[in-house]
């Protein structure tokens, strides 16, 4: 069965969520394949209205810009250097340090990072050594984040079916129940393969005062 | 029963297949009220940002802006006085405005907008009359512009439903299929329904070259 890539980002919680559905969907015999969106580099002004992207985060030094941009970073990297141990590793290391950032409200620092080595039961050693490899995982990185791009992902989660159809899919609540996760699933599926050619449903949001 | 409000902009291919949607589930005995939101205002850049619109589209003279800023706000006008005709003379103006436009391709004129009345079966001259009091079109169409800036509208056809759940309803297929139609409408209830709490589902589009 060919798998459904799923865009994330650490820094997202909404991506969170969506890594916990197909965890939970993955239970019952779905494939899913973890990948990487930048949210820093597509909403970055240099990168506004232009076809192919100026800014890539995968060309920022470890100690450049915001925190958020550089705790983006590392967590990305971390994470492919943990998928080198297989694909129940990333999925381990992935949601561990989901949980660690927006269920347990750990800011996503190296504490963040190896803890959720650890929880995932990495061999740390060799993650270690893996991460050392800096080069290696931004090249790996960046081939997410150019596909992602060619994809025109712009935010996270985004599922992409083997079908091709991909969208974006932000919800606020939670689930790990099986059948609740199912049902959430399944009306994804119905409005992107709708006759219809659904192309959005965007909830109105009143203005901040 | 309450009626679930439908804003529309005369502009909008997609408000049209909207409109038509609606049209559909009336027949079905369906409650929808038209009303008004301006794409010209919510996307005008004196706009971008603000907590309460800076730009009006009903301050603007009939002449001012670019061709789609004056027929859009002809447009307006005229389906607020065909409205006091009626509802029914509401719909039958409007779903011929929108088709002239969006079906023949025809431009949003003086003409367009004749045609709409005449095929509605307007009592044209009545029509005319209440054409001419530009102001009280003007007030009555700042109401709806400024109760869609309350609820966030951001885009057409946005539907709100009596129980307040409201969002913009994109799709590229039109129908008038009763029960394509009924489906269609469904599967937008079980999205604003759904115990997800879903904000967003929009698909991914590549980037342009």
């Amino acid at each position: 069965m060919t798998a459904t890539d799923l865009f994330v980002d650490f820094l997202c919680p909404y991506a969170w969520r969506g890594v916990e559905l197909a965890a939970v969907l993955r239970a019952q015999g779905e494939s899913f394949r973890l990948r990487h969106f930048s949210l820093v580099q597509g909403n970055h002004p240099d990168n506004a209205g232009q076809p192919e992207p100026q800014w890539w985060l995968t060309d920022q030094a470890a100690g450049d810009g915001a925190p958020h941009q550089q705790s983006s970073l590392a967590a990305f990297l971390a994470a492919r250097a943990a998928a080198q141990q297989g694909e129940e590793a990333t999925w381990a290391f992935t949601l561990a340090l989901f949980r660690a950032r927006h269920e347990a409200g750990q800011p996503l620092d190296e504490a963040a990072i190896s803890g959720a080595a650890q929880a995932a039961g990495l061999d740390l050693a060799r993650w270690q050594a893996a991460r050392a490899d800096d080069a290696a995982l931004r090249a790996s990185l960046r081939q997410d984040l150019a596909d992602a791009h060619q994809i025109g992902v712009f935010g996270t989660p985004t599922y992409v079916l083997p079908d091709g159809h991909a969208a974006y899919y932000r919800f606020d609540h939670l689930t790990r129940d099986p059948e609740v996760a199912r049902e959430r699933w399944n009306l994804y599926l119905s409005v992107l393969r709708s006759e219809a050619g659904i192309g959005t449903i965007k909830r109105a949001k009143p203005p901040k005062r």
